[in-house]
């Protein structure tokens, strides 16, 4: 009977209609009430995507797009930038490598963002570049990048800008049509509001220029083929339909609230738990810390999975620990999609409890006291 | 308010239990709770797919999983043979080109099945071949294969078996470890009740050897990595939860039934359909028909496309028409997954007050009758 919250940074929450919308029943794909669906989907997620640049949606995981987005773009043996200042940077790095591109990685201590200066001059150094993949928002270290800088060095050098924009897409500021963006990748599971298993591409009309010079294999993540099919607002093969139904729902519902609102919402909740975290003698990771989830370093004695296991195991309050260098130094609370303030008083207040249990000494409601000063102030 | 029934061969209709399940409030992945899940869904996938094989869950569509048995498997310039006897045989053809194999194609007619004699020669006339692609039930054409028939010829000539089983599983007797098929790749939104966005491979022994020797790129949809996370009940990439909780309730509802007895029931449905179709005067395209969908001929003096507008209009009854050489020749009418006796009935009754319209000369209600004689006989 115990009750479960998710706060962690993907999955995260699906509001209950939503999942109504996902338990309708299945409508053929090729008719034109589905195509109807498709249209105003292909039309709202380039609202949320601020870009005018069409926006494909393939059944996957996040991981799928950000394949599409290294083999549809470049060939064999191209040099690209993979920023690495997380795991999911490394990502890129991981994929331009099977793929056999010339990839150099540029190192970003994790919780740092990447500096567009010492990009500029990797550019110069180890020209031609013909792309730089970076990420928006890395959930690993609750890091967000400065890619309007990026993007202007990235355009400046003539490479290709591709950013992994899965959790931070409708969270953070971000405005891809002006800051030289040419790519932006997402997944269904973060700001979207949906479950996991469906993936987003938006591609500038440069990048699609860059389509017709890609030599590497694809057939699954064709972009060509996906945005041929957008046009008509058809898929190349099946598409999820459920998810895609639920996608509709969501994305009516963030338009309602508008995306300069909610990012400004998400702001201050980051603000409120960042101060909480403090008032209890915590230190933030990020020197960048992002909109979307905030990254908190455990108190030296304890290990950060202890606080994780103990809010899961006695509360039911999913939030995520770290990975790789920082896997029991951090762990990570996520204010994204559904989840709203009052879900950051409770959590707050399970964390309490939890480091009122493992032996960490505050004063008790003063991370309460501080999220109601941002959030009700 | 118009009713809607959908009898297409994918996606099929969802049954309530299941869309219920796929409704319920997100978990996170990486828990007891949803490792469990998955340890489930795992061992059932084996029984649906009568395997002793591992079978590893995407999150994408068919053809990401077709993709997967060609990225995994084989090398550049790699030999293999495409069976191609309608659309989804020629996607295998396609796909294998995309990385640049050297594809033998090897034609069947729409509508036959494909000659195990001709498998041996070509085979023996090309060596040497790596593997050889083929499809159970080709939904194109409603066609079953001779699987355990092309599979002794392909074992001998020590190729490796990959079949398309996304149609066919759950609905036509199979038998892959028997038949020396080492790798069968199926798709959520057929036999297995569900909305589409999960697809599925299962990989022998033999298979799992020849992934070590593969060249080609591959990051989602690395088979070796899926292995590995599918031995531990987890997923390399974010699974798509909500999908995955519909599946076990399906697979859980699907092994009450059990296998065999559903193969039964859905060749006595076909069974059942091709004597109503003969009984309109109509003939049935395929000389090797599958349980799981029908392939009807149109009258000469009507396009068959007519029929399926004229069904979706005016009934909300969604079967589906000819693709390809077939467009305005043949529709199909899915006897699969949820579909039941019933449904027939309906579809059939509905299909003659279609042709009265469309000028076809049969007995009112004549369809109906055959059906019940098989179907209550």
């Amino acid at each position: 009977m115990k009750r479960r919250t998710l706060m962690t940074p993907g999955p995260s929450p699906v509001p209950s209609f939503v999942r109504e919308a996902l338990s309708q029943e299945i409508i053929h794909h090729r008719t034109d009430e589905f195509r109807q669906i498709l249209k105003e989907v292909n039309e709202r997620l380039k609202e949320v995507f601020c870009t005018r640049n069409p926006v494909v949606t393939f059944a996957s995981s996040g991981t799928g797009a950000m394949e599409a987005a290294v083999s549809n773009f470049f060939s064999k043996g191209d040099r690209v930038v993979a920023i690495c200042g997380g795991k999911f940077g490394e990502r890129w790095a991981e994929i331009a490598k099977s793929y056999s591109l010339d990839v150099i990685e540029v190192k970003v201590e994790w919780g740092l963002s990447a500096s567009p200066q010492e990009l500029a001059k990797i550019l110069d150094d180890n020209k031609p570049v013909k792309g730089v993949l970076t990420t928006l928002c890395e959930t690993s270290t609750a890091t967000v990048f400065d890619i309007e800088a990026i993007g202007k060095v990235t355009r400046e050098k003539g490479a290709l800008l591709v950013v992994d924009a899965i959790s931070g897409l409708g969270q953070e500021v971000f405005h891809p049509d002006k800051w030289a963006v040419d790519v932006v990748v997402a997944g269904s599971q973060k700001g979207l509001m949906l479950p996991p298993g469906l993936a987003f591409v938006s591609v500038s009309s440069r990048a699609q220029e860059a389509i017709k010079s890609s030599n590497l294999p694809k057939y699954y993540f064709d972009l060509d083929k996906a945005l041929k099919g957008s046009q008509k607002n058809d898929t190349p093969f099946t598409p999820a339909v459920a998810l895609i139904v639920g996608l509709n729902r969501s994305l009516e519902a963030i338009k309602q609230e508008g995306i300069e609102a909610r990012c400004k919402k998400f702001a201050k909740m980051a603000k409120a738990c960042r101060l909480a975290a403090t008032a209890l003698g915590l230190e933030i990771f990020s020197q960048r810390p992002s909109n979307s989830v905030t990254a908190i370093c455990a108190p030296q004695t304890i290990k950060s999975s202890d606080i994780v296991k103990k809010l899961r195991k006695e509360f039911g309050l999913s939030i995520a620990g770290g990975q790789g260098p920082v896997k029991d130094k951090i762990f990570r609370i996520a204010h994204m999609g559904w989840i709203n303030e009052q879900d950051l008083i409770m959590c707050f207040s399970l964390l309490e409890k939890a480091l009122l249990d493992l032996g960490h000494k505050f004063e008790l409601g003063v991370s309460l006291s501080r999220l109601e000063e941002v959030i009700y102030g």
